[in-house]
Order: C-alpha cells, then sequence, then structure tokens
C-alpha cells in the first residue's frame, strides 16, 4: 500500500473468484479502470485464463498488481464488509439478504468511507456458489430480466462499479454554472427575430400583408423555440439574409 | 411490427454505428437481452463484423431481427427523440448539450411512454464522429474516469440500458402530466426541416454550396429547437414557400 489513497474507491476490492475466460477478467479489469477502483483481487482462476490476461496487449497496471488467493476466505479476510453479486433468475436457494443494486450500492458507499468492501463475481457458468456466497454480508442483484439468467462477467462489474460512482461528483455549484453559460434572448431580441421571420414570410406569400393574427401566431412560434442568445442571433442573421435575397429579386 | 409491445422499452432502438468488431455487436446484443431490450439496428457496420456476429453460437433471435442501415439518418428516421452517448474525455470539439447519464435516462423513460428513441454508440476506436452526432437531440455522458478514454461498447451499452432500467415505477400523477405534453417530431420530419433550411439559405447566399460543415451545423440547431410536431410542420410550410419564392425569382 504505498500509493496514497485518492478516493474512498481505494477501500474496494473487486474479487473475480474462479473466471474461466481471460477476456473475462481483461474486460472486468477495464471497467474498474473505467470507473476508477484499482485493487483487483482473483480468486482460483483457471491459471491458463489469469496468466494470458496479464500479458494481453495493452493489459494495464491494474492487472499487473491484481493479487492471487487460493480461496474466497484469504480473499476477503482484510475486508469489513463483503457483498456478492447476482443476476434475476429462479435461483431458488439463495440463503442471503438480497437487496437492489442501487440500496446496495448505498450501504457500501457507506462503508467506503471508512473500511475495505470486497465486492465477489462468480465464475461465468454458476456465479458464486452458495460455499462463496456464504462468506458475504449480503448479495446485490443487477436487476435483469428473469428469463436470460446470465450476463457477461465485464458488463456485470461495469454495471455495478456504476452504480457505486454515480452521482458522486454532483457538485451542484458546477450545474449550476453550466446553466447560466448559455443565456436566454431578451425579448426585444426575439422580437426583432419575429419581425424578420413576417417580412420574409409576406414577401414570399406565405403571409398576406397586414394580417394581424399572423403576427401573434409568429410570436408564439418563436417564443416557442425557447431558443439561447446564441442561437437567437444565427437565427436572425439567416433571415435578414433570406430577406434581402427576397427583396433584391422583386 | 407484429409483436405486441409489452413495456415501454419496445419503444427504444440501440443503434450500433460503424462497430468494427463482432464480438462487440454480440455483447451488446446480450446486454439488451439482459435488460429487456429488444430492437437493435446497426449502420454501416463493418460488413464481415455483422455476418459474423449473426451467426455466432448462440447469437440470440434479436441479433437475428437486428436491422442494417447505409446511414444514421435512415435508422433514426421513425424516432422523436435520439441521443448519443459518450464517455468522460478531452473531447472538446463536442457541439451539443451534455447530460449526465442518469438525467438523460429520465428524459428518455419520459419519452419512451408515448414515442419511439434511439440510443447511439459509435464506433470502437472514435466514438461518434460530429456528423453522427449532429443527428442528435443531445448526448449523455457515461461518467468514467477522464484519463481511461475509452470504454467497451458491450459494457457502455450495458451501463446505459441498466440506467434506463434501474427503479422503473411509473409514478402515476408524473405519467398524467406528461400524456399533456404534445408529440415531438420525427427525426424523419425534423431532417425534412433541416434539408429544406439548406436549401433556403443555399439559395438566398448564406451558405456556401457544398459547405459541408454548414449541414452539421443546421441539424443541430434545428434539434435544439425541440419542436413540436405541429411547429415543425408550420416551419416546414414556411420555409417551403420561401424556398419556392427563391426558386422563382431566378
Amino acid at each position: 500500500m504505498t500509493e496514497k489513497p485518492m478516493t474512498d474507491l481505494d477501500n474496494l476490492r473487486v474479487v473475480l473468484v474462479a473466471t474461466r475466460n481471460p477476456l473475462n477478467i481483461g474486460a472486468a479489469a477495464r471497467a474498474m479502470s473505467n470507473f476508477g477502483v484499482r485493487r483487483l483481487r482473483v480468486v482460483n482462476p483457471y491459471e491458463v485464463a489469469f496468466r494470458e490476461a496479464r500479458s494481453a496487449v495493452g493489459a494495464s497496471g491494474l492487472l499487473a498488481k491484481a493479487e492471487q488467493y487460493d480461496g474466497v476466505a484469504e480473499a476477503v479476510a482484510d475486508c469489513k464488509l463483503v457483498v456478492g453479486t447476482t443476476v434475476a433468475g429462479p435461483r431458488r436457494d439463495l440463503q442471503h439478504r438480497l437487496l437492489r443494486l442501487d440500496d446496495g450500492a448505498r450501504a457500501i458507499k457507506r462503508q467506503l468511507k471508512t473500511a475495505r468492501v470486497a465486492l465477489l463475481f462468480g465464475s461465468e457458468r454458476y456465479g458464486l456458489s452458495n460455499q462463496e456466497m456464504s462468506h458475504c454480508h449480503w448479495v446485490m442483484r443487477i436487476p435483469t430480466r428473469e428469463e436470460h439468467g446470465s450476463m457477461n462477467l465485464g458488463q456485470a462489474v461495469a454495471v455495478c462499479l456504476y452504480e457505486l460512482v454515480r452521482g458522486r461528483k454532483a457538485s451542484p455549484a458546477k450545474a449550476m454554472s453550466e446553466k447560466k453559460e448559455k443565456t436566454s434572448p431578451t425579448s426585444g431580441e426575439l422580437e426583432r427575430l419575429t419581425q424578420v421571420l413576417l417580412e420574409v414570410l409576406q414577401a414570399s406569400g406565405y403571409v398576406k400583408p397586414r394580417a394581424v393574427a399572423a403576427e401573434e401566431k409568429l410570436r408564439r412560434l418563436v417564443r416557442r423555440m425557447e431558443l439561447k442568445a446564441n442561437d437567437a442571433e444565427v437565427w436572425l442573421g439567416m433571415l435578414r439574409q433570406i430577406a434581402w435575397k427576397l427583396s433584391a429579386g422583386e
């Protein structure tokens, strides 16, 4: 543990149990990297798979630093919370408390502030066995369709980590400033736009001269566009050019 | 459309643009099946990849029924909302409104109650190009680490669809107010509007003939108007009249 922990996520250990396919180990590692989770542990992987995954072109430092264990007990020994994962399905022998993924993620995030948490993913074909599950405090379920009983490992890891990361940087200040970035046009600007549009439509014969209701309709139409100031300017420029061309053609 | 629609999700079209790797098409299809999304469209895939994905062992009916298109415009023509996807990163040329994945998913779910929505995923290496993006109303961003600039396609699809499925419970009060909303135009209708506007601007000299970027800019401008279907029709009528007048004056 030489690197300084930068976020709560550094307390998370993703634990792949009995993974068979090297591509899946690599895919799980990529999902971890995408969401800023750096500590991978593998339990009893198919030996060749683990070697291949590590030596794959582009394999990350994350894979190189992955820790290997012979059993779940050893892999989670230093963790205060151990959470299993499963998909929806007709698994009737599940002995654990089952949480929705979003509820589970909330509980995990609380724990990560102060302690290590292990998140377990089972083998591609069978998921976590009851023996492996027995190390878990509870299990969280990815809300997949029951009829489709399995899920790609890399995708399962991606979805769970997304749920952990989701909304973490919800800085309201930032959202505010982004909203302010694009200002609305003034009513005066919108009215100029309306008038040029009216002029163009009269010149083109779409609107009869002195059709009073038409002007009101156009005014409402322009307001309904809910233009930002910069777009309003673009529209005004376009319409002025059209107006000029129409008058030049007369 | 012989199957009866079972959920709002039947209004969703997952659109893979220029996908290169057959494994990724298959992975996207599996993620869709996991989360109960059945309609896949592919735009200009690497031909061999699409064939391979379709003929893969265990390929689902979903893949067999995938529809193939030559361009984004055709693939989204019948959709009323078109949403692009991207990951966090140093992409500085993004011209679109960027929504957080959860905010975007909320907007998509509202639209799915009454209309088709297209969700676009770009190629593995480059994501969506600006030209491809220009068909989108807005873009939603998967909150990945900025330093890790790309994401596995199947994982990206899984995370986005999870966010759409997560906690699906329609609050009755909300559904009521949404019913009152006027319907949006289809992408096909917006594209017609874009093309007539382009024609008018070329005829008036605002846009140079064969100015490629201009078309993309106009496409985005038109999508930003967030027109309702009836207003889109009004605009189309006005622009057609202007186009006619401009051509008559020549």
